[in-house]
């Protein structure tokens, strides 16, 4: 395998980013017709009221997918290409990412939002190396917000502001984290009503999350806010922002959350598995498994007079994992 | 009471644009500031290192209700004004709204989220005439996002795309509603671990309407997702987009929900109260009290083969009841 330099690495930034711009116009598009853009030609008009609103999606998926594969294939011949789409179309749900040069991408993340037209829905490509995220680039184009960041050259919103938002100076970890913590979680598609599944798992860990402090049996947490946006690529990029202290979250895939944990890493946070380790509050923290889906996302923070940024962060990380249920996710290969 | 025509409110409804645009410039500057923006002023810049967070964001929401109560006085000296600020304040917590010409504005909603620079914080101006609130303005900064309305005029977003997005035609509500809805909650403040109070009762009902049908003794209401934003104004924007279908909530106030309601009105929405009525299954359903602090609201839809659309809001409304607790949230005036 070739060693990739950072010269390197800056070309297929350039491209990723130029890639993700094209990508999120495509998604946009098809957007802009659900809206009755008087744009449109006859035939698009047609198209988009013939079909559902489900089916233009899916429809606009693959699209996406396949213009982005067909990109890479034509700049990159010998990169892998690891996709939502083409991934869910076969049987098997192996970890595929090795220590070669790979794509990971999600055509459209936050589906539900896009079938809905709520802004929250964006384009996610990301560049892994030797298997961590490198690169990573994330379109919302709903919002006009543009993501991006590669290893050695920060993390960016909009190509100009830098991540994390507030930095002169970031701010520590609250003191008594997480109360003051914003808190992002999703409900996920698992609905199973059953008593110890993963819906009330999630749902007596975000209760306790938000529970005044001394409540739950000493679990509540206080958060400042709970947030649920249905996106783990844009909850990921928030985490990045700084406007989400904490992303706690399992059953999501590596092309949710590649990009926005290479725009983490580069913006200074944490990641790590969502489920608490038997000795949560002595264990090393070790940095999250792509393909575990299992995650726990922590912002950027800086040093107070007493604590250094990361241990600000890992004492954050032991707080949330003395507070919520292990979840039940597996998954073969990872 | 002088009568207002036509003519009147769209003079008034120009100027509620115009002083939305300022104010929302305004809360912007102070957010730019905090991300270390190079155009501030030396002692702007030191000013915000000065401060901590909420102490800055408390004395903007100060500073733009200001403003906005003195271009309203200004302006339209025989008007009355209620914000949230002002109110605050004061020690009483009465209903102030009757059938003068009322201005209603929140300079902040979203504070949390403001204070976290998460974008989804706003700026809302409300006109309220004959105790109905008959011009809204939302403008949201960092999302560039303003929503506006005045009765007669329809509802808008950026001024140039009317609401709701997808209108040719508008959907019906789904079939069997709650499933394939987006359902948007919020957690809010009062976070007491009480067995029956408000947190456990929202919490309840947030778990009916997620889990699969079937479940919960026949309360799984399997919406196509759950949505917190942190902002009551945004959360009806967005009803008023059709991008949430279904917005439910208990405890807010009427300057959180004035525009919000003058503008889902204009796009066709529903709006009702949170709480079930005994006869939830028959009864005629009343449009909401503005002061009332429990809101479920419905988008807009339209006909299907089998019912207009008012039928189907209706239809959601009954199973949202079904699946929902009372809220214990009172009122002195209201």
């Amino acid at each position: 395998m070739a060693e990739l330099s950072q010269t390197d690495l800056d070309g297929i930034y350039a491209f990723a980013v130029k890639l993700g711009k094209d990508a999120g116009a495509l998604l946009w598009k098809t957007a802009q017709l659900r809206m009755g853009d008087d744009a449109a030609s006859a035939a698009e008009k047609d198209h988009v009221e013939k079909e559902n609103a489900v089916d233009l999606v899916t429809e606009t998926d693959e699209n996406v997918e396949a213009f982005i594969k067909e990109q890479i294939a034509q700049k990159y011949p010998s990169h892998k290409f690891v996709g939502e789409e083409s991934y869910s179309k076969g049987a098997s749900r192996d970890y595929l990412i090795d220590d070669e040069p790979t794509w990971c991408v999600d055509p459209i993340d936050g589906t539900v939002n896009y079938i809905h037209l709520f802004p929250m829905f964006c384009v996610s490509v990301a560049f892994i190396y030797k298997s961590k995220p490198v690169i990573g680039v994330i379109n919302a184009p709903f919002l006009r917000q543009f993501f991006s960041s590669c290893s050695g050259r920060g993390a960016w919103l909009n190509e100009t502001q830098p991540l994390p938002l507030v930095r002169n100076p970031v701010p520590p970890m609250p003191e008594n984290a997480p109360k003051g913590c914003v808190f992002s979680c999703e409900w996920g598609k698992d609905r199973r009503d059953q008593p110890d599944g993963n819906m009330h798992r999630k749902i007596e860990s975000f209760v306790n999350m938000a529970a005044e402090i001394g409540g739950r049996d000493g679990r509540g947490g206080m958060v400042h806010g709970m947030r649920s946006l249905g996106s783990a690529t844009l909850d990921l990029a928030y985490v990045a922002m700084g406007s989400f202290d904490i992303w706690w979250e399992g059953g999501c895939w590596e092309w949710d959350v590649a990009a926005g944990i290479a725009i983490l890493n580069e913006a200074g946070g944490l990641i790590t598995t969502a489920n608490p380790p038997q000795d949560e509050a002595t264990c090393t923290i070790e940095e999250v498994k792509l393909g575990s889906r299992l995650y726990l996302a922590i912002r950027a923070a800086g040093p107070s007079s007493t604590e250094t940024g990361r241990q600000s962060q890992e004492r954050t990380v032991r707080e949330v994992w003395r507070r919520v249920r292990n979840l039940d996710y597996s998954r073969p290969g990872a």
